[in-house]
């Protein structure tokens, strides 16, 4: 499990390209108050509109760690990234990444955190060792969000339905299982990065028994109908022990993204054998509503969309950039 | 994926229990062709009734590699074992390990391989990298065996089906994604040692595209219902996109072994989970036959047992140590 040390620095590199940002944006965005400020390099083009601190300044202002918070081509720390990360390190920062190469293969970085006694963090990445799952029922509730697809808003809807409870006065706890997810957390555990055998045993330590009105909003991974994830999915599934799901759907997509041969579900064929899949560990799970991302619709033709999906499924249809997520959070409490 | 060096010496150690030596006992049943002999410390009082040989002599005989066929207490290799490895190391020869502890961990082997240029491999770990599963249809065949729960006769029944098919004249070739499996193939990769993200893309590479009537025969792993490894057992089923299943049961077992709250399911509702789930990637998968470790059983009740579930399914059912497999190999040749 990552325990990551905040408020964080968060770091952008070189950036030209707002695309390139998304990490930094979205924890701008959901943990804003977890963010001192913003670093960048002088060719850096985009800014975050937070406070510019370099990382020492940062460090003096009590900053746990600098974030890096931008996409590195190929996975490839570049040179000039390299010694503001050390400036970082020897400040006593941690520096936090999401990139494929790992942190510990950059020999200067070792150095920098040796001499000042910062810590590495790969959140790609998972080094800890699990132990195997063991179906024992946890107090507490848990709600996961799945989807018919990666990449359409599973960690957007439990990022949204932790706020939604909240606001409602319920105990609730986002619990991430990606590395975006991790760094807003400041905790958790890329599930897709753990060896294989360990995938629902790492679910099960992620969310532990809690209170018995607590909710663990568990963010969810890959999709059951993914050719390549669906082994991740399911040890996830099973190892949250959800009592509740939310669907995550974009109804712009036919078949998984990248792989047109393999076409999306009927939604309540969706639901139907996520709910299957979910009884092993939970028999009482239900799927409480849809989350959609609904991008590619006009206003009119999503409150058509929404109105008729309710009704053929009889569940709450949401999209939380178009109103919130508040109805599924309702749904949650008689629970 | 693992490749290991034939002929084999079978190191024993000081092993006094029968039970602690099956991974030796499994090579010399499945693969005595490829094994020169057998060498164990004085205090030993197992043998395999193989000749004897040095780990000098063997090397002289042209072996390839050590293998450890017996389980060290704890993992833990003890260090009367470690100078017999040494001197295989220093000999020339590999030494192939299923422990749990890495062969590396232990400075001396790692020292005596330095020395004789032979490596350490530990067949329990994966330390390759895999592509993401890509759902490509590959050319050739493939039958996986799948279970109602682990350690039920899965490998078994794969090298069992693979002697089968050529006694029947066809092409097959065992597939191996459990390290005893793998060393008794001298190929293969321990799948559940996988990075989760890549299990169903190890998989595919197992089986790469064949000769169209060439059958791959695939070791399963795990079950789909089982509360722990469900997700290792979904990423092999889709990346292995069996044309066949063949699903291995144990009619002693009601409940998921060591798992007392987990009940197998009804054989024709596993089939169909089965199926179901293996529909992904080949949407003419179909189950041909069950096979049964009927160890339980006197000869009558296992008569009548087989024969009351072969009406009940429609389908053969065979214990590969009561009759063989033939009648599965037979349903898969007009596939």
């Amino acid at each position: 499990m990552h325990q990551l040390r905040k408020p964080y620095l968060l770091f952008l590199g070189d950036v030209a390209l707002k695309s390139d940002a998304k990490t930094a944006f979205g924890l701008r965005d959901w943990c804003r108050a977890d963010v001192l400020g913003e670093w960048s390099l002088p060719e850096a083009t985009v800014s975050l509109d937070l406070p510019r601190l370099s990382p020492a300044e940062a460090a003096r202002q009590g900053a746990g760690s600098i974030v890096i918070g931008v996409a590195a081509v190929g996975g490839v720390l570049p040179p000039q990234w390299l010694s503001e990360l050390e400036a970082a390190l020897e400040a006593g920062l941690d520096v936090v990444s999401g990139q494929h190469s790992r942190l510990s293969s950059f020999p200067s970085l070792v150095q920098a955190a040796q001499r000042g006694g910062g810590r590495l963090i790969d959140v790609r990445h998972s080094d800890q060792s699990f132990p195997a799952g063991t179906g024992r029922k946890r107090s507490g509730k848990r709600v996961l969000t799945v989807g018919t697809d990666c990449a359409l808003g599973k960690k957007y809807t439990a990022l949204a339905l932790t706020q939604a409870l909240h606001q409602l006065g319920a105990a609730a706890t986002f619990r991430a299982t990606g590395q975006t997810g991790v760094m807003i957390a400041g905790a958790g555990v890329a599930i897709d990065a753990v060896i294989a055998d360990f995938v629902a045993g790492a679910a099960e330590q992620l969310s532990p028994d809690n209170a018995p009105g607590h909710w663990d909003v568990i963010e969810g991974q890959g999709a059951l109908f993914h050719p390549a994830y669906a082994g991740v999915t399911l040890g996830l599934l099973h190892g949250s022990q959800p009592d509740a799901l939310v669907l995550c759907h974009d109804p712009s997509r036919d078949t998984i993204e990248t792989y047109p041969d393999f076409p999306i579900p009927d939604l309540q064929v969706a639901i139907d054998r996520y709910v299957e899949a979910a009884r092993l560990t939970n028999r009482a799970v239900r799927c409480v509503g849809l989350s959609i991302n609904s991008s590619s619709l006009s206003d009119a033709d999503w409150a058509s969309y929404a109105s008729a999906l309710s009704t053929r499924l009889q569940l709450p249809v949401v999209d939380p950039l178009r109103g919130g997520v508040a109805a599924l959070a309702q749904a949650l409490l008689p629970l």
